[in-house]
């Protein structure tokens, strides 16, 4: 474990270490059962039991209520862009968004496919470095949802409270999900790619409100309904076992370190340190708006292009790995996830103050 | 690994024993770059390595040639149902379908959201027992295309020679790709989930000819489009990083016991095994006829269903594992891919004599 980088890398991204080492014996041979994870058929007990424990488990963690179907399925976030409208929207029917970034400007390019989008706030024009308040758009009134994406991975914003409305909210967490305490309850649907906060890359998860299940249009095909999944406990088709049982094991750690109310904090302490080391130099200057700054992923710029070069160069050489910003933002982002380590955290602080001194 | 099961598992199945031990590795510490694989940035230069030798090495042992490109997509062999009809069909256009199991009814029931579905063959009424020979069907004129399932992993049937056809062919050959030698060049599509033959579960491969990237209709969804993986080497979004990874293994595993005609003429002996069993007694009848009969599953039944259930019991106690036949077929099913090991085949072969000789 000693040889470990410290991995900023926006995802996939840092896993506990613990769930590695677990998963490594797992792969081979599956409670000596003589029969690795990755061959046993998912209709197996075993394999059954390892699905059941880790839905409990995110059911536990994030106090999802009864009404509430949880899904395990593929094809990434941007799958979703697609299945949200294709669910919920219809001819002739209007969706509200709100513009924060890349994946929001996807998602309304999707929907536009299947009715009427409103899009009723955008930072694009400041480069999407703010996320709106609740006085900042109106939802119009036949709007069937409102869309956001809570946390923006690129720009490094995130809604420090969620939008306040009694439409149906629909929100992309991908990257800040079991970050923070939230009241699923507020929520019509939730959608979350694993490959941030709960595992590795292939699988995502989908928290939908029973109600919804039934809007679909009858001509939609089998796999792109929402109902087809939670009807077959999200084994209508082969599930992605491997990310599934890998997704369980970080919500055990992270049940095990006290659950989301104490990781909530142990990221805001870990944001506060890198936003104390920003706002203290001139030399390193914020992307996001202070109200709208990121816990998971802290975009910052330095003087010149060239600097921010060398900045990601010299870090990588002591092992502080993929500190480089999206080509959208330039300059760097470091992204903090919940299995990021403190001590990561800190060494890079410590970096970015020496790095100041001998460059500015 | 003297502790192994044998496990006839029809999917996820069987990996080869060197494959699971080199993930249980990487999973760890990527070639010791203190860094897990499952940690990675898809876009690192060191996973983007892995994934342009897993592709490289797939086109070597298939002799995919050039103008073919290969797809690293999710959602299971499930989705490609209605994918491929999203693109390749059209309101008005007719495609034509082989029905020879429970697979190909699902993609044919996922076309008919598309456009129109011409069945020319059925076995049905025999409960699958048989795919048709060429002289079987005839194909309309106005086909886009030609689908069939290459091998239908619940009744153990396969076609022992391909359809004879100028139309565009689409085949689904997921449970038996990479057993025997293939002519590409003869098809237009190939898709194939992962977790039979070639990996673990959460990876579905397509091998799509160039000049059908186009045909999609402009009002698709992004992500269920070819062209927009084609265009962004499977990785327009996060790709299922670990699926592909192993795939990769398997593959290298492949090519060092000779490739893809080495592995048929494993094949064929393992199942000849298996087959002669069956013939040679009266205790077992297999289900398939002999003219179809599939080298990957081997579905038989035994005199009456409550020896069945004590074939299945008698044979778990001594590690021959997940021999119960699909509830469609009843009795007894050996799935025996590419991975499954000669004397696993012997074990059983000696059980079902003892069985016979103890029951008969």
């Amino acid at each position: 474990m000693s040889d470990r980088i410290y991995n900023f890398s926006p995802g996939p991204a840092t896993l506990p270490y613990d769930v590695l080492i677990q998963a490594a014996k797992d792969i081979v041979n599956f409670n000596d059962k003589g029969i690795g994870l990755i061959e046993m058929s998912h209709r197996s007990k075993e394999f059954i039991q390892v699905f059941d424990e880790c839905e409990a488990l995110l059911r536990e963690l994030l106090s999802i209520p009864q009404n509430y179907k949880v899904l395990f399925l593929q094809g990434g976030a941007s799958t979703q862009f697609a299945m949200v409208p294709m669910n919920l929207l219809g001819q002739g029917r209007t969706a509200c968004y709100l513009n924060t970034g890349t994946w929001s400007k996807k998602a309304i390019k999707e929907a536009k496919l299947f009715g009427t989008v409103d899009v009723v706030f955008t930072s694009e024009h400041t480069n999407f470095d703010r996320v709106p308040s609740t006085g900042d758009y109106m939802i119009p009134a036949e709007a069937e949802y409102l869309y956001f994406v809570s946390n923006n991975t690129i720009f490094g914003t995130q809604f420090q409270s969620m939008p306040e409305t009694d439409k149906v909210m629909v929100c992309d967490m991908s990257s800040d999900i079991l970050s923070r305490r939230i009241d699923v309850s507020r929520f019509g649907l939730i959608f979350a790619g694993a490959q941030k906060n709960m595992g590795p890359a292939g699988c995502t998860v989908v928290i939908i409100r029973e109600d919804l299940l039934d809007r679909a249009p009858e001509n939609i095909p089998t796999m792109f309904r929402y109902k087809t999944h939670a009807d077959k406990h999200s084994m209508f088709n082969t599930p992605p076992c491997f990310a599934i049982y890998a997704i369980g094991l970080v919500l055990k750690w992270l049940k095990n370190i006290g659950g989301v109310a104490a990781i909530e904090k142990m990221n805001q302490d870990k944001a506060t340190l890198l936003y104390q080391a920003i706002d203290n130099s001139s030399f390193y200057k914020g992307h996001a708006q202070k109200d709208s700054r990121s816990l998971m992923n802290i975009t910052f710029n330095l003087p010149t292009p060239d600097l921010e070069a060398k900045f990601v160069n010299e870090a990588t050489a002591v092992s502080l790995d993929g500190l480089r910003g999206h080509r959208s933002v330039g300059g760097c982002r470091a992204s903090i996830y919940n299995a990021f380590p403190r001590e990561g955290v800190k060494k890079l602080v410590h970096f970015m103050e020496e790095f100041a001194k001998h460059n500015g």
